[in-house]
C-alpha cells in the first residue's frame, strides 16, 4: 500500500471553500499578515519579532549568514501540484540548506510574498503553517521573523534565511584540497525524478495531486515528496564545520553542475566514483533541487550522516569534474536558461 | 528651467538598443549575475561577498535588524515611469529606511530579482546602477551581499536589509509616552503628490517619461523625482536613537495610517499640529511612500534634521490621532487594498 501522505500534501486541502475564507484581494494588508503571524510562533533567536518596521535577531558569533532564494510560479512550480503548504516547506527548506552549507546554523527566515488576488486566505495560512513545520522539523530554533505582502499577477515567494555560525569560520566553495574526500549528504535526483514523474503522470495545468495513489509506486512517490516537499540534512551543515570540512556548499541545480562549480572556485578536479552515485547515476548527476550537501574533508573518518562519492585531483584542464575518470560535460540545469521547459 | 534630470532618472536612457543587450531570456544565469556583480562593489560590512551559498556579514552589536519590502510591477509601479536604475534606487531606500526607523545602520542588502524573459540584460545592469549608487548616497557601507535570479511573468524586486545597532536598544513602535514631542524627518505627501502627477500627465502604459520637461513646473518635477527616486532619511535613524528617542518608524503609507499605528502600539494618542504640516496638510497626512522618518521624543531639543509636528497626549478612545485637536479618520493607504487603484 502506497503511502498516500507521501506523494500529496501532509496538509489537508480542503474540498470545498469555507464561507470565511476570501480572497486575498477582498482582505486588509492586516488580517494577512494576522493569518500569518498567529501560525509562526517566535523562535530563540528572536529578538524583537514581527510588528515593527524591521526584527531583531541574535547574532551570538557578531556576523551573520544571509542568503535568498525565490519560488517564482511557472518557472520553479505548478499549482496544480504545490499547495500553500507545500510551498511553504519549500521555499523555507532551500533557504535553510544555503544556511547549512556554510557551516552556519539557521536563526532566522524573512518572507516576501507576491500573491495573485484570486488566491485564497485558506492558502496563505496553508503557507505559514508550511514554514512553521519546516523551521521546526529541519532547523528548529529557526523561526520566520519579519515578511511582506504584496499583490501581484504571478504569485511569488521570497525567502531570506539567516544563520550564525556559532563562533566557526564559514566553509565556502573554494577550500577544496588535493587528497581530500568529497562527500556527501542528502539526495541524489530524487527531488528531479519527481518532477519527471509529475510531468509524466500529471499534466502540470491538469488535476492538482494527490489524484488516485493506486498510479504511483513506492519509489515514485518518495520522488515526488523529494521534490514538493525536501528534507535536506540542514542540521549536518554544523557537524561538518566542525569535523574539519574544506568546502561545501548545496546541490541544488545537480551534481555535475554543482561539483564543477566547487573544483572552478578551488582551483582542483573533483573525480567520483560512479558506484558511489546510487542506482541511477545520471540522474545524481543531472538533477537539481535536492539541496544535499557536497562536502571535502581532510582524508579519513567521514561525520555522521555523510557518504563518500569520491576524492579531490589536481585539476585536469577542461574537466572540472570526472566520473570513474571520464570528463562529465554539462549536465544539470541553468533555472535560467531551462525556466518553463517542460521537458526538464 | 526645469532641471529635467530631477523628473527622469538621472540614469541615461538608451535611444536605442545596442546589438550586445540580449534579452534576459536568452543569456545565462551566470551573465546576468555577473552583470549585477560587477557593479556591485562589496561594503564595509562584507565578510564573505556573493558567489558562494550565502554571505557573511559582520554584526558588530551581536544582533542583527532585518527587513524585507517588496516592489511589483503594477501595484507598486508602473515600466513606463520607472527605468532599472529608478527601480533599484526605490528597493534599496525603501529598506533602508525600515532598518534607519529601528535606530540602526544598514549594514547590507540582499536582492530577489524575478524578470521577464523579454527585458534586456541593460535594464539589470540599471537596476544595479541605482542599488550602489542607493547604498552609497544614503547609506555608505552598506552594499549588496547577495541576491537571486529567476525568470516571471511579473517583474518582481524582493529586497532585505540587514542593520547593526551599534550597540543601542532597538526603537520600537510602543515607547511614545503623554508628553513626548512628536517629530518628523524628511519629506510628508511629496512622493504621493508625484505618483498623481504621473497619473494626471502620463498615461501608465504610454510613453516613458522623460518626455517633455516644459509641462512640468519645478514642484512637479521635484514631486515625481520623490516617487521615483525617494531619498529619506537615513542617517538620521542612528541620531534619533542617540537622543533618546521613546519611538520610531518610517513613515511609508501615510502619516495619519502609520501615526496611528505608532498610537495604537503605544497606547497614546498621537496630537498633531496642522500648521506644522507644510502647505498641503491633506497630502501629508494620506500620502504614502515618502519613508520619512516619525519619532517621539522626551520633551525639550530635538536631533538635527528633526522639526516638531505634535505631541503625544492621552489615549483618546477612537481617535488615535488628532489633526489641531480634531480626530483625523482613516487616511493613508493601504497598500493592499489599493493596489492598482489609479485613483490614488
Amino acid at each position: 500500500m502506497v503511502d498516500f501522505s507521501a506523494a500529496g500534501s501532509a496538509h489537508p486541502r480542503p474540498q470545498t471553500v469555507p464561507e470565511d475564507d476570501p480572497h486575498i484581494g477582498e482582505v486588509s494588508e492586516g488580517r494577512v499578515l494576522r493569518t500569518i503571524l498567529t501560525r509562526t510562533p517566535d523562535g530563540v533567536f528572536s529578538l524583537l519579532g514581527p510588528g515593527d518596521d524591521a526584527a531583531v535577531v541574535a547574532a551570538p558569533s557578531a556576523s551573520v549568514v544571509a542568503t535568498t532564494d525565490t519560488l517564482v510560479e511557472g518557472p520553479d512550480f505548478r499549482a496544480a501540484w504545490s499547495g500553500g503548504y507545500d510551498l511553504g516547506w519549500k521555499a523555507a527548506a532551500v533557504n535553510l540548506a544555503d544556511i547549512a552549507a556554510m557551516g552556519a546554523r539557521p536563526t532566522a527566515l524573512l518572507v516576501a510574498l507576491a500573491v495573485p488576488k484570486d488566491r485564497r486566505l485558506s492558502f496563505v495560512a496553508a503557507l505559514a503553517d508550511g514554514f512553521r513545520d519546516a523551521c521546526d522539523a529541519l532547523a528548529p530554533g529557526c523561526a520566520v521573523v519579519g515578511g511582506d505582502l504584496t499583490v501581484s499577477a504571478t504569485l511569488m515567494i521570497a525567502v531570506t534565511a539567516l544563520g550564525d555560525l556559532e563562533g566557526r569560520a564559514a566553509i565556502t566553495r573554494s577550500g577544496a584540497r588535493e587528497g581530500d574526500d568529497v562527500a556527501l549528504a542528502g539526495e541524489m535526483g530524487r527531488a528531479a525524478h519527481g518532477l519527471s514523474v509529475l510531468f509524466r503522470r500529471f499534466h502540470p495545468e491538469g488535476v492538482a495531486i494527490p489524484v488516485d495513489p493506486a498510479v504511483l509506486d513506492e519509489g515514485e512517490a518518495d520522488a515526488i515528496s523529494a521534490q514538493l516537499r525536501p528534507v535536506p540534512p540542514i542540521g549536518l551543515g554544523p557537524v561538518a564545520a566542525i569535523f574539519g570540512a574544506t568546502a561545501m556548499m548545496d546541490v541544488s541545480d545537480g551534481l555535475a553542475l554543482d561539483a564543477g562549480r566547487m573544483a572552478d572556485a578551488s582551483g582542483v578536479t573533483i573525480a567520483l566514483d560512479r558506484a558511489a552515485l546510487g542506482a541511477h547515476p545520471h540522474r545524481a548527476l543531472a538533477g537539481g533541487e535536492d539541496h544535499a550537501l557536497l562536502a571535502t574533508f581532510p582524508p579519513g573518518d567521514l561525520p555522521p550522516g555523510f557518504r563518500r562519492i569520491g576524492s579531490v585531483v589536481p585539476r585536469i584542464p577542461d574537466a572540472p569534474v570526472t566520473c570513474d575518470g571520464e570528463p562529465v560535460g554539462p549536465l544539470g540545469w541553468d533555472p535560467y536558461r531551462d525556466a518553463g521547459a517542460d521537458a526538464r
